[in-house]
């Protein structure tokens, strides 16, 4: 298993993607990584981080790369502008290049969600009969599985037919990636009744459901509302890339004001001081079930092979759970499950 | 101060909204209410509850009105089909003519927002200039003051210029109801760049900066992304109604979801359960400051009266804070301060 890393996306660069990198590869024996970008910055966190068994660096290469500021200028400038075959392509590029030629299985990055999404879709393709990638995510539930949201912002002006792919996708991927025979899937609305919401979602739901007359790849449920997400009723919630991406960041959001307001109710005063040391084995156990960390690393659905992103300001334990994502869906055969499934 | 109440509003009817309603009467003793609905499920509530004093029920009146199931039909439907003058006209409408005659300052409803939003539009009319109104609501945030978003659900396809409208609304009420001379307003977007998102909201960004050029009563920091709703660095965030429905609503998930797996982690064992006690009273203030219900109560802006619009799910407790928010509201002379603001 070989992953290709762009060592310069994201908040941080090589600080957190090389850090991150050598982490997962010291919890997956077999993986190995080549880490596309600067090679001085990135021998530099190596050198730095003297901790690293032989084993673990024996299974790093590097490869130098280009790496013009990401996300500065829109992703169509950025396309026309660069050759993914040029020598001084970007980080971004020389990694899913590499995919493309068969040098690596699957390639991460924290890069520009769109720059990715054209440059992978451009140099990769889609899986046949698909349009466009769509970014998914797994959220924590309140219990067992988790609620896969897609698409998560790589597609802003979705047409119903996209967001029909979105549901065969996602209802494919938690077949193959939680092993669930007949998932529950639904479309995100403002209401539950037929009549609620924008053409868009109405005509996807009229389609959804001719859809399921024909195919039992899946269970449409219908609509659901924002609340959703997090019951664990849901498999797989469909929506446009904005309304995703809106819904997500807003979670981030509250659950980090929410966790800050915990922490400020036990630093109030000398009593609820001492009774959070006496607390603080059971709140470190939710702290760890629930933090966002875990669940770092989208995919982008649709593509032939893996690509995943990792949030930009994640940090290098965050980054790592991107690559054991990329890992995992590398192991299943992601891609190729997904192209049986949707012929099937 | 006289409000008129949609007694057979929301999913319990009668038992939440008269229960919230006396509530509100014993906290504010200048307050007078008239109940709209079926009359002998009124009193049956008035009558089970007989610990309420003398004081409160003085002040309460009742008035016959139909009620025929809410929601259950488009908007468009109900409107076309029944007249606001009809004898037989539902609870809502009855509550939103009494304000229209002057018989009530404000009305309050737990129903379908859809139809109180083109019922209240149609017989109360809006603020000069303004196209439709807006639903906006508080949230909780970090530290200080509450953020506005709107709209939550009103408007689910917006030009642009409605959006400009929903920012100056927004900006309004923050100086007539918080005070803040210079209210910061922002746009709802899925990156902070300006070729970020939808043509839509990238256009209403120009417009806003435009706006800005020439008027000062409010500060227009651009595109935030959904975490900035409860940071508390911005009073005013703006969205269609779709957006933010689904941002409001998937707030309201995750913040059950995280209150039970707390309530879940304290319930562990009998060292937990034993910790628990001794945090009960850090827990319970903690509890009582990030309860969504002190912030039920969402505002239709741009009527030239107020209306308040209860979550349809919510307790009587709950459907008393949407009262005293319509208080507050009349209060301030808030319909009328909005227009004034926006000419200025």
């Amino acid at each position: 298993m070989h992953i290709a890393i762009d060592a310069m996306g994201g908040d941080f660069g090589p600080r957190v993607t090389v850090q991150g990198g050598l982490e997962a590869l010291r919890q997956w024996p077999s993986l190995s990584l080549t880490f596309y970008g600067d090679c001085h910055s990135i021998q530099d966190v190596i050198r730095s981080a003297p901790r690293w068994k032989k084993t673990v660096l024996d299974r790093v290469q590097m490869s130098a790369a280009g790496s013009l500021p990401v996300g500065t200028q829109p992703p169509s400038r950025i396309l026309r502008d660069r050759d993914i075959n040029a020598p001084d392509a970007s980080s971004l590029h020389a990694c899913i290049r590499a995919v493309r030629d068969g040098e690596a299985d699957a390639c991460v990055s924290a890069g520009h969600t769109g720059e990715i999404m054209a440059v992978a879709r451009r140099a990769l393709g889609m899986i046949e009969g698909m349009k466009r990638p769509a970014i998914s995510s797994a959220v924590l539930t309140d219990h067992g599985h988790p609620c896969y949201v897609l698409d998560l912002g790589a597609n802003i002006d979705c047409p119903p037919r996209h967001l029909v792919q979105f549901a065969r996708l996602g209802a494919e991927m938690v077949r193959t990636v939680d092993g669930i025979q007949n998932p529950r899937v639904a479309l995100l609305n403002i209401g539950v009744e037929p009549s609620k919401g924008t053409r868009c979602v109405r005509e996807a739901d009229d389609l959804l459901r001719e859809f399921c007359t024909t195919n039992d790849r899946f269970h449409y449920l219908g609509f659901v509302e924002g609340d959703h997400i997090f019951t664990g009723d849901v498999n797989v919630i469909v929506c446009d890339g904005f309304v995703g991406n809106v819904a997500l960041k807003t979670s981030e959001g509250l659950a980090r004001v929410l966790g800050r307001r915990l922490q400020h109710t036990f630093e109030l005063n000398w009593w609820t001081r001492l009774v959070s040391i006496l607390a603080r084995p059971a709140l470190s156990r939710l702290k760890e079930e629930i933090d966002p960390v875990r669940y770092n690393g989208a995919s982008f659905l649709g593509l032939t092979s893996t690509v995943v992103k990792s949030h930009g300001g994640a940090d290098a334990r965050g980054f790592s759970y991107a690559i054991l994502r990329a890992v995992s869906e590398v192991e299943l055969g992601l891609p190729e499950r997904l192209a049986q499934g949707l012929t099937a």
